[in-house]
């Protein structure tokens, strides 16, 4: 080792899932919507002006923030936006999670939150969740330094119901909780409709999945407008200009299609709904989802072995060697003829 | 104070320049390039197709990092990129700085590095410029925590000479030395040529100055593979897919024209000599800048009273309300047209 590299940050990080360059692949491991953004976006795109990049951004980005509000009812002090929501909860770890105490998040989630802890320095404790993957809210009661989960949460699809988290605010009213709603646009309950009455409550949310849009890097997160001015204080303590311009303009198009939006979420609404039984029919076992992906356990195939051969056949799903979820697959939900190419393997692999 | 209000991350953000939206003015406070893009950006603009943006930008930016090493004659291991190079300026304190020994830098620099180590817990010294605004190698000797400065350094415009620079790393063999080279394309000596001999040197640029980028965000560092390395994995633990597709596909395209490239910082470079004899003229002092901006002092007229009449003619130039430098303003070289409004205001409002 040589002198300089004595005190190299020491981290473990986070490995997203493989990003192939192949084309002709189905690739149903990294939850993306398999509809293009909404068309206002690619028209946008055909009036952007080049000579305008010269210039910086609007540090406030202000467009997008205003757009967001105005879709969510919320003024523009209550939106933050990040370069995708793992910006916006990175910002948030750093911003809120001060007090040295331990950070509760469940066992199984997504795999990212201990990453952040550990990079910032952030004490944590993980919560079990019962043996059908569910949030008991009483794992939350206790002295803690903030409670973070994503809703549904990640991996399994599963909903906490708006009652349960209200519970948790209930019991967490000294720190910030933060819902992760990366997946909430494919038939849950939005924690939304609580920001009134939980000034504490940090809802975050993402461009990736429901609006199409995971290659613009676009996230962005609602509260308090003291949460939210917490945080743009330490994004401008860290990078004044994290948004650049076609994320601004871009972004802000993809909320204005509503219908599409709708449209297009629901068509994958339908798509999951009729995977569910056709996963069933085949000896799979799954918690009820309600994101944009299944978690798959075959009753007699073990995971790894039906990730290999879907890899074979050039179906990249995504398979997580970690504890109690070694047995599982998380299958994102493509086109009806994706599905379709995935079923029909399954089933002559399988019988 | 709200109970969960206590423990937010208490910071003194940094200020960026004022980003007007007006469009009838002139802009000479953020040391923006006033030519566009190079021609070829526009033409990829144009051809990019909006369809792929529902899938994750490759997060290992694969494309841009392997124009930038091509184009720099290092490996792709030896390139990191970032969302500006305040990003990657931020990445590389949160790498490198853990020693708990304080870092080096400038007392007249680039204020962001203040507002970095403080968001990360950093310790810092700083060793002041003498009476001509020059690093002194000397003050940067002895053990630190690490060491970084711009070159040319900011906002003085004042480039440190290569012999110089390898002094400071001869008495440096221990820390990671950041050499920020936002601004040496306009007639600066790149210590890029030192790396083969300073494993510990890390040299970063960006696209917002003399590529005409600012507004897509794009910043990178040079360094031995092992420091690279150790940056990925921290931006890994941060946020996987930092870049989004415009600026890998639009930043990969601009480094490609390098006549053009060469063309329009030659023509500030220009601007800048002749702006140089018509601050002389009128009675103004400057260290004698190789950057696209200069850091001008008026014999008789305090700064602020300069800035002040500049601003209600609508222009816009930098004034830093801090200990030894509040009696200059920075500004950035516009076009020769831009220039001559400014000196033109400046002839009748002094004379």
């Amino acid at each position: 080792m040589r002198p300089w590299e004595r005190y190299f940050r020491s981290v473990v990080p986070y490995v997203p899932g493989e990003q192939p360059r192949e084309e002709r692949l189905i690739k149903l491991n990294t939850n993306e919507n398999p509809y293009p953004p909404a068309p206002g976006v690619a028209e946008a795109l055909r009036h952007m002006d080049a000579e305008k990049f010269r210039k910086y951004p609007d540090p406030a980005a202000s467009v997008l923030v205003k757009v967001l509000a105005d879709y969510h009812g919320l003024d523009p002090e209550q939106v933050f936006v990040g370069v995708g929501s793992d910006d916006v909860l990175a910002m948030a770890f750093l911003t809120f999670f001060n007090s040295g105490k331990p950070v509760f998040f469940p066992d199984v989630t997504y795999s990212f939150y201990p990453v952040w802890a550990e990079l910032f320095g952030i004490p944590y404790e993980t919560r079990a969740l019962d043996d059908d993957f569910c949030i008991d809210p009483r794992d939350y009661d206790g002295e803690n330094g903030g409670v973070v989960f994503p809703n549904p949460n990640a991996p399994t699809g599963h909903l906490l119901p708006l009652e349960q988290i209200k519970d948790i605010l209930e019991h967490n009213q000294d720190v910030v909780v933060i819902v992760d709603e990366a997946y909430i646009d494919f038939g849950g309950v939005s924690a939304r409709q609580l920001l009134e009455n939980y000034e504490n409550l940090l809802v975050v949310r993402t461009f990736s999945k429901s609006r199409s849009m995971a290659g613009m890097r676009i996230g962005y997160a609602l509260g308090d407008a003291a949460l939210i001015k917490a945080m743009s204080d330490v994004k401008y303590s860290y990078n004044s200009y994290t948004m650049n311009m076609p994320a601004l303009i871009l972004g802000a198009e993809a909320v204005k299609d509503e219908a599409y939006f709708r449209k297009t979420t629901q068509k994958i609404v339908d798509t999951r709904e009729r995977a569910k039984a056709r996963f069933a029919d085949l000896g799979f076992e799954f918690p009820d989802s309600l994101a944009n992906f299944l978690f798959v356990k075959h009753k007699r195939v073990p995971a790894v072995q039906l990730y290999e051969a879907l890899r074979e056949r050039k179906i990249y799903v995504r398979y997580f060697d970690k504890p109690r979820i070694s047995d599982y697959l998380r299958i994102t939900i493509g086109t009806d003829d994706e599905m379709e190419a995935l079923f029909s393997f399954l089933e002559s692999y399988l019988n």
